[in-house]
């Protein structure tokens, strides 16, 4: 059994976007630059908006946080959208979500450039990506690509059983899965809600990307003898015990089934922090592309 | 075992059809304009865009053939799909594939506006369907949606297997049968060139929809008793006896695979004739959402 180390390959990530950045630096060329747009003060999404911003700063990016209060309009966030949009010095940038709920998250996603829209949420750049052209794959499903890419898993062929049809993780991972390409060439079968035979499903899988968000849900006895397991759900639960007053868990109940695979993402350490450096390195694509 | 007959079905929307557009006449209402844009003198294309046309006139619908010579260049052809995109009289407008070979097909198709893309090949338009957004979704996989809509075939949870990944039909119907909805819902596999247990997949599946191109090759020994089959195949096989030196075939041994059928579409006269109707519906559609 072997961990896919999504710590290790993140931090390698980082560093070689670090190299690039220098060197891009040194030839006397505009480094990247990402903006992030939060609005009102979600805890979670404070953390993540501030990680996002640190990671720039550590790689030598440009960053801008551009932080509005809760009470914020559509019409002004739609205004704040549109100056990034026009803003030659920005590269690529997020809004963060979710976002209040007098705004319509939908207008205000498809208002995003879409050569700017370095989360690849806009469906300009979903559908490019399901047609194979150019594009930006959001950061979750492009950190699983480039995570079975490092170790070398092959997928080629294989039957690939993804749970969870989301738009940010179930769906787009579906579709990269079956793709041409190396990593891709899958069998997927897509599984989620309404799937009455999952277990047979997922005993047949050489692959099980679950993204449910249901802690330990997939057991040892669902899979078979040499699995391959991407865990994408990540669940905090209460634990008194703990000094945070609650633990981190996956979907997949790691002891157990770890036995069986052959490869294994853990929760926290896999998917997860494969998703930051994927939106630096979707950062640098934009700059790259904008040059070009 | 029930034929889904597509001739019937498509007969009824164009009737639909024809009698909303008459309904928007008395209104003194603009009725629905399709232009076709062929360039060179391909036969099958010449033949279908000329029934794309025919179409339209029979339902009363505006339509504009834009017939333009083999050596025409590509900026010749983004000048005239620009001029497309401006006209407010043309409510949706196809680019009829392929296209010569000295013209970039995908960066005429990316310039058409996604708003009069009728054909819903635009990326923005298939990551819109793909993301469950209101979109045009392009005439086949549409097509065969509403026959199984209009047959009342129970979709959910039920375990349908895809055999081909083209853009154009396997990746797009995967994504809709998978989707929330009615028809929908189902548990899709997406099996392609790549896939190695074709056999065990199929004879699993509850519904089978091939894609693939290749005369009968669906046969009896590979589907489940009670299977639901959607033949989107249309491969023209040479036969002297024939009038035409040819006759039509699908993807699937129908003598033999109709006998343990629930469901099963012919070739011809399933999928295909759904295809010019889902167009003119799509057309509709568009100008209705024009006027809103």
């Amino acid at each position: 059994m072997e961990i896919l180390d999504g710590k290790k390959i993140s931090n390698q990530i980082k560093e070689e976007i670090t190299v690039e950045v220098a060197q891009m630096k040194e030839r006397g060329e505009k480094v990247p630059h990402l903006a992030a747009v939060l609005v009102g003060n979600d805890g979670a999404s404070l953390t993540y908006v501030g990680s996002k911003v640190r990671s720039c700063k550590k790689i030598g990016f440009e960053s801008t946080l551009i932080h509005l209060p809760e009470e914020t309009t559509e019409e002004d966030l739609l205004k704040q959208v549109h100056q990034l949009n026009n803003d030659p010095a920005i590269d690529g940038y997020i809004v963060q979500l979710p976002l209040p709920k007098h705004i319509d998250e939908e207008k205000v996603l498809m208002a995003v450039d879409p050569d700017k829209d370095v989360d690849g949420f806009h469906p300009t750049n979903f559908g490019k990506m399901a047609l194979d052209m150019e594009t930006f794959i959001s950061a979750t499903p492009f950190g699983i690509m480039e995570l079975l890419k490092r170790y070398n898993v092959d997928t080629e062929g294989k039957h690939t059983v993804v749970i969870g049809r989301s738009h940010i993780v179930g769906r787009p991972i579906s579709i990269l899965m079956s793709q041409k390409g190396k990593p891709g060439n899958s069998t997927v079968t897509l599984a989620h809600s309404r799937t009455k035979n999952l277990k047979e499903l997922t005993l047949q899988a050489d692959i099980v990307i679950s993204a449910l968000g249901v802690p330990r849900f997939l057991k040892a006895d669902m899979v078979k003898e040499g699995v391959t397991i991407i865990d994408v759900g990540i669940t905090r639960v209460a634990d008194d015990t703990k000094e945070k007053g609650y633990y981190i868990t996956g979907d997949v109940d790691f002891d157990n089934v770890s036995k069986k695979a052959s490869f294994i993402t853990p929760v926290p350490g896999g998917v997860g922090p494969m998703t930051i450096a994927m939106l630096l390195k979707n950062t640098l694509l934009a700059r790259e592309r904008h040059n070009n």
